[in-house]
């Protein structure tokens, strides 16, 4: 049977529209580094999206780039970034953070849903000898939205979140790997749950949801933005000819093309746990955005992965399902068609 | 009089050949991170345009990234790299070699052209307390080439610095963010400037000529390629839909098209000097590939950039044209035809 | 009543070998920055001490500065630290290790009685992906010994965890700054715990133990040595007169003064639990070496001050105390004389 | 004959007021890592003699640590440290401003008598691209004073330097590693040199000249200061016993001790060089404190080494002669009474 894409969202190509916007921009000569038309245009574009009127915007390749560099403007070398035992930070970008850093150190905490609580911040609060040089010193609070678990962060509980960090001084930074995937999710605007929420440096993903490797930097406070210029270029981070990425970034975020993409990736991951869960599967957490943790077992996870469906078994009998823009109603239909038997015979 | 664009490769678009390339990769899903056919073709390719059965490549963002990361792993913490004095990692990378290098410092040499003799590093040799901890230990020679004034070290130079640097037990690295030009201009086969004659890691530029965004570290070390695996990873550097990079860097090392797009360039640029020499046009240094530094005098400075030149002016009246793999026959005779008055007014 | 000093081992002064140690290095001048004889005598006798040929120690000002320069000798800047999630590197060193080990992370883990155990690297193993570049790759194990809490590992178990370690290629590095309370404690030969136990790198600790802030780095590896000799110089840590610090150490570990001030501070110890035992004390752990901890309920913390015992509540009645070498047999009578009364009244 | 010690000043021993106040403060307990009287006693100490209400000290063991810590906290990682080409920083501290700076450069410049001029400042920032994030932004001057070569910086001189400096924003550092030294050539309240003059933070040299391994960063700026509270200790530079390094720099700066003993090292200094220039001996530049560098051929200088004098020859016949504090003026006679036949016949 053929192979269908569950993998990761990182799998699926690129979006027309985006192929599209690099045609467009591929006319002419332009100054590199930023200096071009589209990079500003996006600057603008960027303020308006997301409601504020100095926002600066850093396209850079990758989240771990984003994440990395972005809290490495809030946090100092000598602080710790607060983040949820289980976060992308920690878990899966090789200690960046604390190279970009120069030594800072990343404090995984414990939460609900995987995601963090104000208790959370306080536990941590209450743990640290706040003033005394032994101890790092809590700098930066840093969410997964969404989690790499599937959950999201509600804008009240982002809100929360922020009020809690902002009592010791601590920043905001929100790794947006798939933060469209988020605000649909939620129905939110976009500025509601970033800048309107207390969010202040945050990774805009676009290249798990169609984009050609290129995601950014979205910074709110004028003075963090200018650390980030230089931040951003002797990391080799700057792309000399930026208007190609700018151009991409244009176009996700014109006319709520990003929105767009990511509801088709959401709306998938709904009507596939609709199914699976009728179908007897057990989730590790209900998914709200376009991941999904089933236990299914060994042997059913085996036999699923022999019926052509291409995902990752975690750990024995943990599987994880994620959906792209790219996965239609069709592939939803045709993967449950394939499910039913083996999780009817085994649940 | 319509612009016609000197400033520098960088604002040149994306070249024909490779915007196919990445529609042609956006074809269904393919693994991430590097996990996908393109670049696993991309890896043989490498290795047999630079005749190295081990090489490794990594792409990058740019040469910047490629530069700074490839030196890290070559050159310890408290050691030195080597360079000229106006070498491009000195000036115009923002200390990005001493950050990836965790505190590494970049010595910069004299030499003639622009370039390092052996007995630059001679004398370089000779001031190092070799073995005292209180001295960088010099531990990476690294050359640009074409250097950033526009001349090429032969091979046979760049064998006889390798020489030179093995003798104390230096790494060779090359910043080849135009080696393509190099490589036309010197008439040789690629292996021969690099992996013949002693480079253990280099930089293999594209963006500059054609590709879009994507240059590359190639290692020829299998030791130090095993860290690259780690160190490119943690600086942010791998993207996730690394196939369109891949790609891109497939079809430009294929059928010799880097090698086409680069005699563009440099044709363009030597019919370019003839032409300004024929009007008295005086050199900082005869150009080898496709870049020019002209002493024009600020008011003939200005009356160029009047008749529509984009081009930058370094100092007062010494101006740097830079031509590109779209640079025209037609565009250097409208160039030449602007420049006549000028400068036989100025000569 | 006179104050008796219990809050830290640090609070002691120096012992008066090492005054006179100081005094007789005091003569003539010597050649700086460890070319003087004191510094050979040095080296032969830890050679000796601790039976390996090429060992080779670098002092340092603080505990601070021997973990995390040895760390960072043995762990890339892409590798994890292993160590207990109460690890005096974890929680007490500002992030040193992930400083000076450019980005290297420490990961904290759990086990019995404050110390690792062999499972707890089989957990920390099994949940890392190895070779992908994504997860921070373990690379040393750490070991306390003894732990801040007070408890030692026993030669046997830092033998398993090397051997657990050794598997997957992770290098053993102990935090001694009490080792010679540990070894005191385990009545074992100091190479037993040390050398032939599998360590790779050691701090020794001295300052605690009367020396004048005066720890050292011992490597029993020479690669990792001559790396060290770099790390620590640009790390400020060669001190020019260093024949002062060397002498000291040379003192301390001469006919067992170092073990001879450790027993003293291990004594009072045993004589102070006993005593406490007997008023009804709880204790969080068994003390072994020289700090006691103990839940006494905040109002006996509070009388217990009054009467002149100085020492540190961590939280709401746990009271942490600490002998050192200068600590008598009739301070640790006087001490319980004063507890008496209170602790009889709690208990 | 016996040997004159002229190798260095680092060579000498402990001042006998040194080894007393060490010997005075090992009495009782006391509070760690600075939490001790003599610190705090120190602090005010500090205050009065710089004139600096809000000063702050940070006792060190070695002038790398003083420099590069002092210096990490006032230039960015992205920033460059302006510096004479000479200057100890660059040349003799292995990186060390580099590793702390989070790939901060340094950047050598050209100067008259080994010190820097404001058009060497002039010249600097004429070069750069100031605001473009491709060039590292000057971000702080360093002097050495007393220069390695000898050479002292008027008041005058540092006044003019720190205007130069302040126009673009540049905050101004003092390698006083031999400070006492310069004060005693200028004749000038240390304030006038330092505070004063413009300078942010300094390091007070103190065991070159009669201190055992001690040193210390002055911050005369309280938001610098905050910085260095973390920065220090997580380099490893706190000692837990800071009371036996405050006692000694108390009293050092005790009623001019530190200036007494500097004298008489400037004093043999003068006496020698008046001696040897009447000898016919070519200095490099006229000694101003107590370092003296003269040509005197390779045959005359292996025949002074013959005599029992102790020196370095840096390259060919040029040496190099340090008086300290324990150089005499029967030393001084009785270095002339050997050199005289040796220069005699040379001259």
């Amino acid at each position: 049977m053929h192979p269908i894409e569950l993998r990761s969202d990182n799998c699926a190509g690129v979006a027309p529209e985006i192929m599209n916007a690099l045609a467009e921009a591929n006319v002419g000569s332009a100054l590199a580094y930023g200096g071009d038309d589209h990079t500003a245009h996006l600057r603008d574009l960027v303020r308006e999206v997301f409601e504020h009127p100095s926002a600066e915007v850093f396209p850079v390749i990758s989240g771990t780039a984003a994440n990395s560099l972005g809290l490495s403007a809030i946090c100092p070398p000598w602080g710790s970034v607060l983040c949820h035992e289980t976060a992308h930070i920690l878990r899966n970008e090789c200690g960046a953070t604390s190279m970009f850093g120069g030594g800072a150190v990343m404090r995984g905490l414990a939460g609900h849903d995987f995601k963090l609580q104000p208790t959370s911040l306080e536990v941590a609060f209450a743990a640290t000898n706040w003033g005394d040089p032994h101890h790092s010193q809590p700098s930066a609070v840093s969410l997964t939205c969404p989690t790499d678990m599937g959950t999201v962060y509600s804008v009240a509980e982002v809100q929360s979140l922020a009020a809690a960090a902002a009592g010791p001084g601590l920043r905001m930074h929100l790794d947006g790997a798939r933060v469209a995937n988020a605000i649909v999710a939620l129905g939110c605007a976009p500025a509601e749950l970033l800048t309107h929420a207390g969010v202040h440096v945050f990774s805009l993903g676009a290249t798990k949801n169609g984009a050609l490797s290129t995601d950014a930097i979205v910074c709110l406070d004028p003075a963090v933005s200018e650390q980030l210029l230089y931040r951003v270029k002797r990391a080799g981070h700057v792309a000399s000819k930026m208007r190609f990425q700018s151009a991409q970034l244009q176009a996700y975020l014109t006319d709520g093309l990003w929105l767009r993409l990511a509801r088709q990736a959401n709306d998938a991951m709904a009507a596939l746990a609709a199914g699976l869960c009728e179908l007897g599967a057990q989730f590790v957490v209900q998914p709200q955005a376009n991941i999904l943790f089933a236990n299914v077992g060994a042997p059913a996870a085996a036999s699923l992965a022999a019926t052509g469906l291409l995902f990752y078994e975690m750990n024995d009998g943990l599987i994880r399902l994620v959906t792209s823009f790219q996965t239609t109603e069709a592939d939803v239909q045709e993967i449950l068609r394939r499910a039913a038997p083996v999780l009817t015979a085994t649940n």
